[in-house]
């Protein structure tokens, strides 16, 4: 039986873009069901039959059902392990982990003010000095991760990893927003704009036609 | 070599106290490093010297370096098998890292509302809406999660597990802020404040002198 992920608009739920990419780019078939976001109690509804978090994404296989992005990654990286969701070498992989989880728990102000939204003209707007210093810490990872792994592979760690797939939605704020980056971190979203299923989230969030209006501030 | 953990003032850092207590309550031999929050750059310096995040908690490990709460306790999972830190069945495990990824991107009113102070004394204050369904969510994960799995131990997924110990600060919260809780919600709280692991740390809490004023708003 298929993995069937539950995700939400694919042009605003930079959440559900993580895991989708994460399986899309390593090649693991799934089902995806959208359902939109915050289009009323039915919708809300379909969320909680799935998951009690009532959040998107959650990824039902069989029996198992789990939800939230980073969960997600770890539970497909133990569930296929040719995907090679983590890198083989083990402090590599401790070091996409905390990357990850550092994506996962932080960078706020970023989030808040450079919402993913991939259909808005791209331009520039004004930020915080926090979104500056989020922006700051970004281009520092990735920098040092394709300094340390640049030699093994265009990504973050060399091969796709988790790691791309949690910073993906950030290619699209950077984008978006016409954020001043490095020439290597050009580099980087370059190569993640070339991404086959990159391209194919991003296609999918261009046909959407359903507009979420506090989405939709700047 | 011993592991090294890196963290912050324990009465206030609850990101510090959520690894330190899966590797405490599981008998993973660590050295503890403190380093106080907010002390000045030389501090400051400190924790860039582990770690370009700037955050703590960060874990070495020989040539492995690998920070934030989560990916730490994941670390610590895959190099300490027998510490058994995830659940051995696969509809457990998703289940403990779902609602463990959960606490890590999530509650943020509950968090801002009810900042971990250990020696704050005991009383309510006014919340949020946001913050009372943060704690409403709580609940309900900790009282499925004993139902599902109280037949295998006082836990959540019955024996200690990661996700006790990403739920951790939690308990503290609840105490401090005197949150009114159902009765299988106040068994799990007993259980985590009883053990000895969690009851270490609120000692050492307890000990420090040093007072961060902005955490000590109300």
């Amino acid at each position: 039986m298929a993995l069937t992920l539950v995700i939400g608009n694919k042009n605003y739920s930079s959440w559900s873009m993580r895991p989708w990419l994460a399986l899309k780019a390593t090649g693991i078939a799934f089902d995806e069901v959208v359902i939109p976001l915050y289009t009323g109690d039915a919708d809300r509804q379909r969320i909680l039959d799935v998951t009690r978090s009532g959040k998107v994404p959650a990824l039902v296989d069989g029996n198992v059902t789990v939800w939230d992005s980073l969960a997600i990654i770890e539970y497909a990286a133990e569930r296929f392990p040719d995907a090679r969701l983590w890198p083989q070498d083990v402090v590599a992989r401790a070091h996409a982990r905390s990357v990850s989880a550092e994506m996962h728990s932080s960078f706020m102000a970023l989030r808040n003010e450079c919402g993913m939204n991939i259909h808005r003209p791209i331009g520039p707007k004004k930020l915080s000095d926090d979104a500056r210093a989020n922006i700051a810490r970004i281009q520092q990872i990735w920098t040092e991760c394709r300094a340390q792994y640049g030699g093994q592979g265009p990504y973050l760690f060399g091969a796709f990893s988790g790691a791309d797939a949690m910073f993906a939605p950030v290619i699209h704020r950077f984008r978006t927003y016409a954020i001043d980056v490095t020439p290597p971190v050009r580099a980087y979203m370059d190569t993640m704009l070339a991404n086959a299923a990159f391209q194919e989230w991003t296609s999918g969030a261009l046909a959407e036609t359903l507009v979420i209006e506090k989405f939709e501030i700047d």
